[in-house]
């Protein structure tokens, strides 16, 4: 095993400097808000130096794009329950959970600040939709080769997530499993 | 008349310092984003004395609140076309015109920003929002009276406002004609 692969091994200190990197950034978004922050504060409260951080992500702007991105990404792989409405039920569960979790106000207020933070975030923050909306697709494409009725992602991001992205960012939570559903069935 | 209704004059000084304020806040959320700046700062702007908007707004976070309140409020009065369809694109419209306005990001942040903002920014949240509902529960309720089937103000919420503030939110503008008809065809 050399140096490079040494340090990229899962669990091994890169990935625990990772965890320890992201965990800062988001309990510093949900103390002080987005944009309230510096690298060296994010270094600080992980307990690495300033260098480690410039040196992997190159700057706070890209740093927070990682967070983001990791959250809402690797969190909820997604679901293949074999029916549309089945598939949408738990995806919209999902993401509902996440956005009310305990760092859930804190990434989607990132969410939304990228796209609010000139070039570089509007560019991140489509990365982000984009990655997202690709794996939506292809849950819809699973629908509509098994001869079911599939909406577009667009029908999804305006009339599952934006509602409830909203309530969370207007903080008319809890998420109820009946409010999910009409969401969905509604939609459907 | 006496000093206090001189104070108040519509268009009198009180009401020109007001505008000076309301606009150098929405101003410094633009550039800044939310939480970044002090009363002296907004003072400083808008050319009054720091302690004029203590007097008038007692905290910076009255004085947003109250910036937040005027500029969703006051520019777009309930339409009253004859019809539900009609008012509600009217209103859709109106309110895409706001957001998508030189300072409609900047007050759609500070909607957002409140509800994230402690007991006190909830509440200010929680007034918006009802202020908001209560002018749109009466459209509906006009709706109604005509022997129209109307919708839950909720629903105006979920999938005609929420879908166009994040598409803000997100920089996935502009949003067009049909794009607005389209979701409030889709919800009736």
């Amino acid at each position: 095993m050399n140096e490079r692969q040494r340090a990229r091994r899962p669990g091994g200190r890169s990935a625990r400097v990772g965890a320890e990197v992201h965990q800062a950034v988001t309990d510093l978004i949900s103390e002080r808000g987005y944009g309230n922050f510096t690298v060296g504060e994010v270094a600080a409260r992980a307990g690495v130096a300033d260098s480690s951080i410039y040196r992997r992500w190159g700057s706070l702007e890209t740093l927070l794009t990682d967070v983001a991105l990791t959250r809402l990404n690797a969190q909820s792989p997604m679901p293949d329950t074999g029916s549309l409405a089945g598939d949408l039920r738990t995806y919209a569960a999902q993401v509902a959970r996440e956005i009310t979790g305990p760092d859930g106000l804190a990434v989607v207020r990132l969410a939304v600040a990228l796209s609010s933070n000139g070039q570089q975030g509007l560019q991140a923050g489509a990365d982000l939709r984009a990655e997202r909306t690709r794996q939506l697709q292809s849950m819809l494409d699973r629908a509509r080769d098994r001869g079911e009725h599939a909406p577009d992602a667009f029908d999804v991001l305006d009339h599952i997530l934006a509602p409830m992205y909203i309530r969370v960012l207007f903080g008319m939570v809890p998420l109820t499993p009946d409010y999910i559903d009409g969401l969905v069935d509604r939609m459907l």
